[in-house]
């Protein structure tokens, strides 16, 4: 069972909206090594998990990440919403169910042309998508669950070490303060995972 | 920030195994109208939300349903597993990463080919996958979050309505009280929510 | 602009219900080779054509073809939606939006888990979708339009030649009355289809 | 059965070229929630219809608009095509079947390296594709047909509001005349049909 | 640059036609880790390999390994034919394109309804597709190449590992000699590329 | 079986990288109708061949265009990995698995966001993907192998004309000396294949 609490897991920065930089994160939410796969990967390997009860750690590890992986959901898509600027505010009790998008109406729309996916405009109000940085929707095809406890822990090490290698990239490609907090931040728990997962996998014998 | 305690927010019967019933509970889980889908259209416009202090209870109602939903997702994903039976069991530290499917090898897994999907026995080891009763992976194209609050709680209303007619006919299609006894739990929740969005609308001038 | 009259393009013969037979045509329906297919690609052909007023003809011959691919497309739901028996009938004006499948709830439901495609029942009520045989959505990839006159009606022709060899596949599957009547139609338009292409291509100087 | 008449629905206004007006529109075509899914879902709607005869008026209802978005279509269809300028001229009855681009060659091709859909230019011969303004091909998962009345309208309802939300969003982002004739043709037919199927859902007892 | 030797890298052993069995070979075609996607993978990782002539033998080793591959998925392309028995036969010059399924007609096309997939009977002429045991199409958003040697190699590794893992599965689930020749011969390839990634990474400090 | 040899076969003649150029080739490579799909289907043509000795030579035929589709493959790859610029350098014996992006980090990254696939720079590093120039993934889906020789044959026919068609596009594209080379020698190659299949079918009694 699951529960929320209002607080982000990490503060957010301040900076300038940023599209192109919202985009670029799209890859660490939705793309098959962002934070849903490892989300959905650790929840599928928790939920299917059996074995004797000296396995039961190892179970506890899986879910204990996995949930961790929820909140860099939710802290990515905040970070990636606070990017793209001038989004629709909220219009009460209004009859029409058309919005005024862009700041009410006074940030025109024809950006969108020139962005690098025009759905965060025209499909999204100026909010994260659950698609990657070329526009490829999340799949579920991406889930990797064996059932053969090894096998799950050496994919998940390499899967933490390839989102951190697609986010030390990421975090080349911009200067935004408000990108680069959240970037930071995720690559540094994904390392932390990467180890857990390493010194899991020497408790079973292998190195 | 999410949290999780290691209940699941409803008890599962107990009951035979049953494949047939464990792949029409694919549909509730990993289909167009099933938890995952429900899980992350919330979550997401959760994250997506923005609006003058007036609007925070819409946001918090999506939040707290959207938090409840991750637990659907691991009750109905348990449930699945529990009914494809003959598991492999946790092998511990041998060298060989290669499992020993079926209560050790006891089942043989030639049953497999008569199963509504093989890659319960094939690609997973006896587990829920994150895909639909004909096998289709779960798609990120699902997710509706067109930033209109109206538009987006009647999509909501309807999304309940319709995970609920499916999980009725999915009742009809099996007694495994296994099975049953987490698809009732979940038809009334569906009903709760569908009420709870149904009023949201109306205090919002929607009927 | 299009015109519909409520006539079936041709007479679809009573017979038992079969719901593999029902599964084959979805082939013919929503498969790669079926009409959604040739419905679309002839009226992107036609929506796309441009060209010197002698080039006239072809896009009257596209469009005219592709007018009747419409109709096959309801000819063949249609004989699928017959196919599959026992479906809902339609509740009035009851306050809750829940069906009652099998003929007001006599034919249990559970016959669905061990159909060919379960969506059939679960999805759909008993009724044809836009999908291909083996389940998988139609996609717009399928559609065919260079903006090359030759290759485009070169294509077109190989196209009937592909669907007639499915449709013949599928009339020997099946001895449903039903089923074939609708196929053996179809047949005999795919023919008369190439024919068509065949000599717009002579007209081009092309053997 | 459909007949066709060689008259658009709507009248296109003149305008200059414009590539990105063109594949925002796409949007409106190929998109999720844009006329090639409105025309098959009530396709599909329509085909897989029983019930008692006082149900009929119903089942007309899903045909009228149905047929008349199949019109709808082929307008937007053909904006697209017009809006993408200096396209192949057919080349009559020319041994090899290469085209010659732009304007007989006049236009170069490499503008089409700077637009925002490559395929454009390469995969067709700057014409309309069966995709979304992000490129996506169109799905037939996309169809919603429930074979449950109240909640095929209610979730119609739903569509022809999104559908009219981004093509309210699409008029904004541009200027060109071709483009926002046609959008805003499409908008008001929108909103009638919104007010068809709540009327419908009227007469059914929902509000 | 390739070239092409007429003999299959393995012998295929003599056995009763299997549907069901061909259907899980499917999997190791044309799966997620399947040989086709071993096959790209490493084809792509030559390709892109870059670094100083100290890496070269790194590079030598991906398209050797890669170049075995080609000969692995026509093995098991050609094994899952010999299993679908009754195929048409090359009916020479005549003028009608239409197939005689099942050995000139005496095998009727009916059984096909109950087979794994029907695509083996309807779009193919028995034979091997390129789609996994469950029927979805191979995807090059399987292929990874992360341009980081050291991943690229663990990446390796993991993959013949779960190959493997999913052949011992197919063998277990099959007694015919056909399926377990090609299998069997599999597994000792998979094994032996397994150590040679290994010796790589050792070779790069990586334990 | 099949062997390789490390020469290319056409020589990729030198000029500055292209970031614009390479993406464009990206459709020659993992498009509907580039190399990866010419090789792939004429393999599968191969594997699932029947009939009489007296067909052979069609088989050696389908075989023989089928491996050196496998060299267009590796020399269209090779092409858009040199017209990526300023790749990662391999880092040798690191313990820490993150590349150096752009010439050992001095070519800043930042120029990802605004190039044609960001996946070039994020997902991969610097190198040729099995994607399309829209990036949609190469699908198993493009594959035709209907078991009719003729319809296989005219098929193949239509598929060389219509990648010709293409690559003449691409290469109005650009002025790039890299991409034009090899551009230009699949063009003959093309045209050559399909004058072997336009004679093939002539044999067969097809004009």
């Amino acid at each position: 069972m699951y529960l929320h609490t209002q607080l982000l897991i990490n503060e957010i920065a301040a900076d300038e909206p940023d599209p192109a930089a919202a985009n670029a994160l799209q890859e660490g939410l939705g793309g098959q090594f962002g934070e849903m796969r490892t989300m959905m990967q650790y929840l599928f390997q928790s939920m299917n998990f059996r074995g004797d009860p000296a396995s039961k750690p190892y179970k506890d590890l899986l879910q204990g990440i996995g949930t961790e992986e929820i909140s860099h959901v939710e802290l990515i898509g905040t970070t990636i919403s606070q990017l793209l600027d001038g989004s629709p505010r909220y219009q009460g009790k209004k009859s029409d169910p058309v919005d005024q998008p862009g700041a009410g109406g006074a940030t025109p729309l024809n950006i969108a042309l020139d962005t690098s996916n025009i759905h965060h405009y025209l499909v999204g109000a100026q909010g994260a998508l659950p698609v990657d940085a070329a526009g490829n929707p999340w799949s579920g095809s991406y889930v990797y669950n064996s059932g053969n406890l090894v096998l799950d822990l050496l994919y998940n090490l390499m899967l933490e070490s390839t989102g951190r290698l697609q986010k030390c990239r990421i975090y080349e490609m911009t200067e935004n303060k408000t990108a680069r907090s959240t970037i930071a931040y995720l690559i540094v728990r994904d390392q932390a995972h990467e180890n857990a997962y390493a010194k899991a996998l020497e408790s079973l014998g292998v190195n």
